[in-house]
C-alpha cells in the first residue's frame, strides 16, 4: 500500500464554541467528544494507524505551535509547519503539499481536520485506504461523510446515489444549506457531507493548483524551496502575506470538480465536526430528560461533574469549568458553558449566533475574552 | 409624640434568595433594592427618622452580630441582642419586648424587618406615627400595605374597606394565598398585605403573650431579668433552647386577632419583602426588552454591569457577582445569578423552588455553599 503523509491543518478558535474555545486555547487542544485527551492528540492517534507517525505534519501558527509540539511530544519537532499568520486553508495545504514533495516526489498526502470527531476507526482507516488507492489515478480524492440527518451546519458534496465504500465522481460542491435544502439533500440520497478530508498525490495537487492559481502555487513553491535555508525567514516574511486568503475548497477543489478531476469516497464512520456545542452535546449520552453535563478531565480520568443540580430542567447542555456550582430550575434547552472569567447561556436552537458574541467582543476591544 | 423603641429582627437566611444570600452572609447584608448600602443600614437609617437611634435594637445570631456591629458602627453595642439560635420570630421579638420593659414601662416599641424595601420614607413615617397612637388604645397594631396586584408570595390580613390612614379591627390573618384567592382578596378592597410589622405598648404585648403562652412569657421574662447580669449565659443557655420554635403571628397575633385585640393601619409607602429574584427584579428598570441587570456596588458606587451581553433575550434577571462576562442568546424569562462559588439559572415562574435548591444542598452536606 503506497505510504499516506497526513497533513493536520491546526487553525481556526472555533468561534461557536466560546467560551469553551478561545484564541489562545482553541478547539483542536480541547479533550472534547469523549476521549480525555485533546481532539489533536486523537487526530494524531487516529492517523498513526494510516501512516508512520514520523510523516505526520501540522501546519499551525505560532500563537499554537509551542502548545502543539508540547501535546504531541513523539512528533518530531520539523513536522510543525509555522504559519506566520492564519490565511485560510489554501495556502496551508498547498504549502503542506510542496514541503512534502521535496521529501518524496510520488508521496499521496492526506489533509485532515485537527479538530474533528470519528468514532468507527477501523472504517476511517478502511475509508482512508481506499482514497489512498483512488488517488493513484490522478484524481483529487475527497472523502465525504454518508449524512444522518439534514444538517445545515455542514456543506455539501453531490456524487450521485451510492452504497458502501466505492469511488463516486463529484459533481458539484455546496455550500451549507437551508433546512428544506437539506432535507432535499439527505432524502435523494445522492449528497455527501464535505468533512474536508482530501487525499492525492501531491504531483496531481500541485498540478491543479497551478492552473487555479498561479500565484498561489509559485508562491507555496518559492516558500517550500527555501524552506529550512538561510533565507527561510525571508522568503516567508515575503510571500506569505501575499497568497490568496481563501478555503482550499474554493480555490481548488469547487473548480477541479466541476471539470470532472474530484472523486469521493463515501464514509461512514460516525464522524462529527463538533462546531457548536449543539453537535458537542450530542456526543454524549443524556439522562431522562435529555440533559447532557460534559465530563471534566480530572487527574486524566473522566468525571461527570456532580456540580450540575437541576429541577424540571429538560435538553440542557451543561459544559462546567470551574469550582462553581451550577444550579438551573424550570429551563428547557439551554445551554450553559462556565469558564473562570465568562459564562455563555444560550438556546440550542441558537448555537450558530454564538461567535456574534465573539464579534461583539472583538468589536468592543476585550481580547482577554476572545 | 410618644417615643418609639424600634426593634430589628434580624435572622433568617434568605433562602429564596441563593446564591446571592448565605447564611453568612444574609440578605439584610446585602446592597440590594436600589440603595448602595446594606438593607439592614437602609432599615436602620429610616427607623433613625421615626425614633432616637440610640433607642433601635437588632435581635440577631452570634453568626452575624460582628457583622452587625461593625455594619452600623453608631449603635451603641448593648443594643445587639445576640440569640444563641433562632427559633423564629416569637421568641426574639418577645424577648425584646422583656428588655424594653425593663428600661421604659411605658414604652411603645415596633418591630420591622431587617430586609425589606420601602420607597416613601415620608409616608412610611406617617404611618408609623399613626400606629404608635393607635398602640396608646391598649392594642396589638400591624402596619398592613395596600395591596398592589394579587401576590401569592405574601400573608394577607383581613381588616374590612378602607381608604387611607385609619385604624381598621383585624378580623383575621391569612396564609400566603393560591393565585385565585390572591385575586379575590385583592379585588374585594378588604385585605392588606402582613408586612410583618407591629407596633405595641410593650406592656400590652407581654400580657397578650401571658395569655398565648406563659411559657414564653415566663421565659423571656426570665432572661431578660439575668440580661447583663453575672447569670446572663446561664439563663439564656438554660431557657432559651426550651422556647417554642414558633413565629410571633401563629402564637400572638392571630388568637388575638380572633379575639379582636389587633388593629391594623393600612399604609401605601412602596413596599417589598424583596423575599425571591422576581421580586427583587422588580425594584429595578429594565431596558427596552425588560432585561434587568443589578447595578454592582464598585467603591461605594452603584454602576450597572457591562458584563452582560445579549442577543434577543427578553425578561432576563441578572445578577452579575464577579468578573465575569455574561453573554446570554435567545433567553426568555431566565434568572442569573453569579457568583464565585455558585451560579443559579431559574425560570422567572420558579423563583419559589430556588429554597428547594438550598434544601438539596443541606441534604447533601454541601455547608460551604449555603
Amino acid at each position: 500500500m503506497t505510504r499516506l503523509h497526513p497533513v493536520i491543518p491546526a487553525g481556526g478558535s472555533g468561534k461557536r464554541l466560546w467560551p469553551l474555545s478561545r484564541v489562545a486555547h482553541p478547539k483542536f487542544l480541547h479533550a472534547i467528544g469523549g476521549e480525555p485527551q485533546s481532539l489533536l492528540m486523537t487526530t494524531y492517534e487516529r492517523l498513526s494507524g494510516v501512516a508512520d507517525p514520523n510523516d505526520i505534519m501540522i501546519v499551525t501558527g505560532g500563537l499554537h505551535a509551542p502548545k502543539v509540539a508540547r501535546e504531541l511530544p513523539e512528533l518530531p519537532p520539523e513536522n510543525i509547519v509555522v504559519e506566520p499568520s492564519a490565511r485560510d486553508s489554501a495556502p496551508a495545504i498547498s504549502l503542506a503539499a510542496a514541503l512534502i514533495r521535496r521529501k518524496d516526489e510520488a508521496a499521496v498526502m492526506g489533509s485532515f481536520a485537527a479538530d474533528h470527531v470519528i468514532r468507527d476507526v477501523p472504517r476511517f482507516n478502511a475509508t482512508t485506504a481506499a482514497a489512498i488507492e483512488a488517488a493513484a489515478d490522478g484524481k483529487l480524492v475527497t472523502i465525504g461523510v454518508t449524512p444522518t440527518r439534514p444538517e445545515t451546519g455542514y456543506g455539501y458534496v453531490k456524487c450521485g446515489a451510492h452504497s458502501g465504500v466505492e469511488v463516486l465522481p463529484v459533481e458539484e460542491f455546496k455550500e451549507k444549506p437551508e433546512l428544506e435544502l437539506a432535507i432535499r439533500y439527505v432524502d435523494s440520497g445522492e449528497y455527501l457531507w464535505n468533512a474536508s478530508m482530501f487525499v492525492w498525490q501531491v504531483s496531481t495537487y500541485l498540478e491543479e493548483l497551478r492552473r487555479r492559481s498561479p500565484e498561489m502555487h509559485d508562491g507555496v513553491e518559492a516558500i517550500a524551496d527555501a524552506w529550512g535555508t538561510d533565507s527561510h525567514e525571508d522568503v516567508l516574511t515575503e510571500i506569505w502575506p501575499q497568497l490568496p486568503k481563501v478555503a482550499i475548497d474554493y480555490l481548488v477543489m469547487e473548480p477541479a470538480a466541476a471539470d470532472g478531476m474530484v472523486v469521493t469516497i463515501p464514509g461512514d464512520f460516525g464522524w462529527a465536526d463538533v462546531g457548536d456545542f449543539s453537535a458537542l452535546a450530542e456526543l454524549y449520552e443524556g439522562d431522562d430528560l435529555e440533559n447532557v453535563v460534559l465530563p471534566e478531565v480530572v487527574d486524566g480520568v473522566q468525571t461527570v461533574s456532580e456540580r450540575f443540580v437541576a429541577r424540571d430542567c429538560k435538553g440542557m447542555v451543561v459544559v462546567p469549568g470551574g469550582e462553581r456550582l451550577i444550579a438551573a430550575i424550570g429551563l428547557t434547552d439551554v445551554i450553559v458553558v462556565d469558564t473562570p472569567d465568562a459564562l455563555l447561556l444560550c438556546d440550542r436552537s441558537r448555537v450558530q449566533d454564538v461567535k456574534q458574541i465573539v464579534a461583539h467582543l472583538e468589536a468592543r476591544g476585550a481580547t482577554d475574552l476572545l
